[in-house]
Order: C-alpha cells, then sequence, then structure tokens
C-alpha cells in the first residue's frame, strides 16, 4: 500500500531529474507555467529523444501532429476560415446577383449571421464550396494572403496570424529541435492554410494534412494551370483525421494535439500504437486572455474528447492556468 | 552567324566548368556515362543550388519528383504490384469458390494471362480492389513486406527490390546532399510503397504520393484500425499526378523524372513553373540489361510524352547510352 502510493511521486521525481539532465539550464518552453502539462511534455520528449531510453524512438518515426484551429491559433468567435468566405460572399456579391434572393448567401449578405448559423454545417458547407472554387489555386493562394494581410480579428483587432499560440510555437520549435517532424492535422482546407503555415509555425505545405476540394488540371497551352472545383474530395475532421495521417503521412503519430471532438479518433489513433505515446488537448479556459469554451460550444466543442482524456489519462492543458503567455504579441 | 552557332558550344563548356567547380573530383553519378543527360542534370543541380547563382533555388523549394514503375525499378514484363495482385488471387482462391467460374479471376487461376490482358484496365483494376481489402493496413502491409522477400523476377531470379536503377539512386542521392526533397509521385499504391521505399530508395513514408483506395476508421475498442474497403479513392496517374502533387505536397516540383504517358502532366506542370527545371524521361532501351520498349508497350508506353520532350527540349535518357550500370548488383 506504501508502495503503490508513493510510486507516483517517485516517477515524478525520476522524470524531473531526466528533464533537467536532457534540458539543462534553458527552459525549452518559457511561456508554460510549471505543471503537469509542462512536466509530462518535457519527460517525453527526453525519454523519447535520449540514446540508451528504453522509450527511445528513432528519429525517422517522430512523427507529431497537431489539430491547427484552437490548437495552434484562435478558432473564436468563429472559424478563421470562415470569416475569410463570408468576407468573400461580400466581395463577389456584385458578380452573384441571385445570392441576393439565396440562403445562406442572402443572410451572409443581410448580416444575418444567427440565420446562416441556423442553416447548420448545409449553410456552411455551401458558403465555403461557392466561395472556394472557380478560380486556379495560385489565384486562391493570392486571395488568402491578400486578406490576411488585410483583416483584423474584430475583437483583438489584430491580424490573424498574430493569434497563434506562444506555447505551442515554443514546443513545435522544441519538438524540431529533437528531430520530430511536425505536422497539421486539420479540419480546414489545405489551400487556406498553406499559403502562411511555414512562415508562421515552421511547417512547409508538405507537412500540411487538411480538407480538400477536388482540383482538375487543364494544360492551357503548356501554362498548365490547376483549378478549383465546388466539390468537397476528402474531410479531414473526426474519424477523418486517422484517415488522412494514413494517406498523407503513412506512419503513426507518436505525439497528437488537438482541442476539440473533432480530434478525438487522432488521439485515439496515436495512443493505440506500441511505445511511447503523448496525446494532448488545449482546453479553452481563458475568457480574459482568449476564450472560455468547452461542452456547449458551437466551434471548437471539447465534450466526448474531454471525456475520453480523463478516462484514459491523456493531457488536457488549462490555457488560464498553464500558460504563461497565450499569444507573442503579448511579449513585446 | 557566327555568333550564334559556336553560341552552344560555349555554353557547355561553361557548364562542364561549373559542374566541375561545384563537385570537384569526386564523381556523384559513377553510374552514368558523360553525355547530355549526365551534364545537364550536374549543371541544373550546381546552377540551382550554389549562392549567388541567378538560378537559385531557396532550400524549401527544392522540390523533386520521381515516377516509380519504370524510372526507379524494373516494370517488366508486368507491374510489381499486379505481380503480387495475381499471387494473391492464387493464395487466397481456396477461401472464394465462386471466383473458379468469374473472369478476371478465373484467367488467372487457369493461368490465361492473355485473357486477363484482354479485359484491359477494368480486368486489372477488379484484381487489385479484391486482393487490396478486406484487411487492416497493418495486415496488408505485412503482406507486402512478406511477398517482396519471398518472390523473385521470373527473369533476372532476384528480389524485385534489388532491380532498381543504380543511376537514379545516385540521382537522388546526390539531390537529398543538395537540400533537395525527394518525393516518389507513382500510379502504384501508396500502400505498395511505402513499406519499403524508405529503406530501398531513402524516401520515406510521408514522401510517397500515389493511388489509394478508400480507407476506414475503426475504434475497435481502443485499439484503432485502419481498414482497406474494395473502393478507388485516387488515381495518381497522367493528369492525376499534377493533382496529386498539389493534394500532397502543396508546391510544385522544379526537378521530375517519369518514363512513360503516365508522367507527361507531372511533367509539363513542372515546367510550367518560374526559374530553372528540369524534367526528364527514362527511355528503356537495353533489352540486353534491361528491356526496351516505348510506343507500343502495354506497360510504361512511351508515346506523347516522347514526342513532347523533343518538342519541348525534356532530357530524354537513353539507358543503353546513358547508364553504365542499371541495377546495383552488377557492381559486386
Amino acid at each position: 500500500m506504501l508502495r503503490r502510493s508513493f510510486g507516483l511521486g517517485v516517477v515524478a521525481v525520476g522524470m524531473a531529474s531526466a528533464t533537467h539532465v536532457a534540458f539543462g539550464q534553458n527552459d525549452p518552453l518559457p511561456s508554460w507555467n510549471d505543471g503537469t502539462a509542462k512536466t509530462t511534455i518535457l519527460d517525453f520528449v527526453s525519454r523519447t529523444t535520449s540514446a540508451g531510453s528504453r522509450d527511445f524512438v528513432p528519429v525517422p518515426e517522430r512523427i507529431a501532429t497537431f489539430d491547427n484551429d484552437g490548437t495552434l491559433w484562435c478558432e473564436m468567435p468563429i472559424y478563421v476560415q470562415f470569416a475569410f468566405a463570408i468576407d468573400r460572399v461580400k466581395a463577389e456579391a456584385a458578380q452573384h446577383p441571385e445570392w441576393k434572393d439565396k440562403p445562406p448567401f442572402s443572410y451572409v449578405l443581410a448580416g444575418d449571421m444567427a440565420g446562416v448559423a441556423a442553416m447548420g454545417e448545409k449553410g456552411m458547407v455551401e458558403i465555403v464550396a461557392a466561395t472556394h472554387s472557380g478560380m486556379t489555386v495560385a489565384d486562391f493562394e493570392r486571395a488568402v494572403l491578400d486578406w490576411l494581410a488585410t483583416t483584423r480579428h474584430p475583437r483583438f483587432k489584430r491580424p490573424y496570424t498574430e493569434l497563434v499560440y506562444q506555447p505551442m510555437l515554443e514546443l513545435m520549435a522544441l519538438l524540431r529541435a529533437k528531430e520530430f517532424k511536425t505536422f497539421i492535422v486539420s479540419g480546414g482546407g489545405i489551400d487556406f492554410m498553406r499559403p502562411w503555415t511555414e512562415k508562421i509555425y515552421g511547417i512547409p505545405p508538405e507537412q500540411v494534412v487538411g480538407s480538400s476540394g477536388v482540383v482538375t488540371y487543364d494544360f492551357n497551352n503548356a501554362k498548365p494551370l490547376l483549378l478549383k472545383e465546388p466539390k468537397v474530395d476528402f474531410v479531414d475532421d473526426g474519424p477523418g483525421k486517422p484517415i488522412g495521417i494514413y494517406r498523407f503521412i503513412g506512419r503513426r503519430p507518436v505525439f497528437a494535439f488537438g482541442n476539440s471532438d473533432g480530434d478525438q479518433q487522432m488521439l485515439e489513433y496515436t495512443a493505440g500504437g506500441d511505445g511511447a505515446r503523448f496525446m494532448g488537448l488545449v482546453h479553452h479556459t481563458d475568457a480574459v486572455r482568449e476564450y472560455a469554451y468547452d461542452r456547449n460550444s458551437s466551434v471548437g466543442r471539447l465534450d466526448k474528447a474531454w471525456d475520453e482524456a480523463v478516462k484514459r489519462g491523456w493531457i488536457v492543458v488549462d490555457m488560464k492556468n498553464d500558460w504563461k503567455v497565450i499569444f507573442p504579441f503579448e511579449m513585446k
């Protein structure tokens, strides 16, 4: 009994010591407060990358996957990509007179976001399909970059690309320094993310897994074009995440981070492999510095995945208490 | 006139000299005979990776894509993956008594490969779908590795993984040494290639783009499984290659190598970008050491892409004359 109840304490001391040896005096996660989340991450990285460790993971298998919306950047009050789609509806309304009387477009143009929301996923898919097609992939990329450069978040009055989480930037940098390959595995669209993920996160386009629409090829007199069609090709969400990981990466991650029920299957799949594993969820608990939401949120709902995390011992990051800094601009 | 007719000669001398400076006394392509193909490759690599060169390509954009069948390994007398599928039909016949009377399976079981061939692509797709589904992705991987370990090529009496092209191994190693990322972009199945491409080619699973079947996710009581369904998801061939490159890599290659009409669009797409570009085709001209085939072949047909290559100045490798060695075992 005595041995059993003190068991955890002994392990914790052992972990702290290993962490100390591996990282010396430099804290690789300065924006993380001390606590279970930080200790578990540092311990995992140390155990899996130290030669001779029984949990050592060979470099090629060091695959780390991150959800994007709500895990790497702010997803409130609406998904950034959906804000982009809504702005495109407004910008293109003149070329689409039929939208004036056709929901969900008519709701968007009348500023009736409750009407859009009432249509549920169907309305959202229609808006995204209409605004993400009928152009080349190059033109779409330009539209994304132009919009991100000129649009501000309604509450923070900053470009969306400044609303990324500093602790996660540090975590990804630590993983890469230890020869993990970091991937995004997002329900968002690959071509909405790829134009900027390399600059903002250090994740190149070929390491971005996400949802996609059908694309067609046109030879175009030796100036080949890829054209975006208004048809969904793949939805990288929920069970789509392990499927997307298999299809695009072809290896099971050893480390995965999400924040919502859409990430549950990615974490389950990561947990299901042999050897050392890390599964983490960001819990949005800080209404002052960011937002507080979970079980009943329309965006980033964390309900079943939270129950799973508790049941299976996954790490739940409490943003308010675990993160010293949330956004990079707080450090300036 | 004089200046014009000697222009090419001067360029060639300039190129040889730049190549000499960049690679010193060590020939990075020892299995390539001197000639246009080798010179053009070395010149391209030198120009795109030397600091200050006007053709310099930043490291993240150094994307090189290679077809697999007929470009990196032998595809004759039939695609290796199809040989695998046929062996699986035979091995599984006892569990499928209905196959005895059902083409194309009945033809396979009767050894009537002409009958199979007469059914064209339809028969091939049916055989692949039936033999590549109804199991987990892990079981399929094991089946591929077992088969490759125990099966010999009918003519060379060696494992298929020994029938890879030594000059292409050297080329990929050179590109990687110069910080290119090498990808396979194949009409073959991703899960037939990924189990062995890292060991044989140095290309990790996440850099293998190919055709794929539908995969479904099963939670399986916290031991998650991915299951292969008998349904085609994506065909990475012809116009599918630039589409696959866009979807999986998200960047246009600057260097691409193929060997058949199925690679034409990948080379066009590569050629269509700005700046320095390399497009190459392997032409199978060596019936003694390998095989000789092109315009009328049922496998690896090189017809339209050849005309395009001539028209647009792509490099056509003449295996017989350009390659000193074809297979690694010739060097032992």
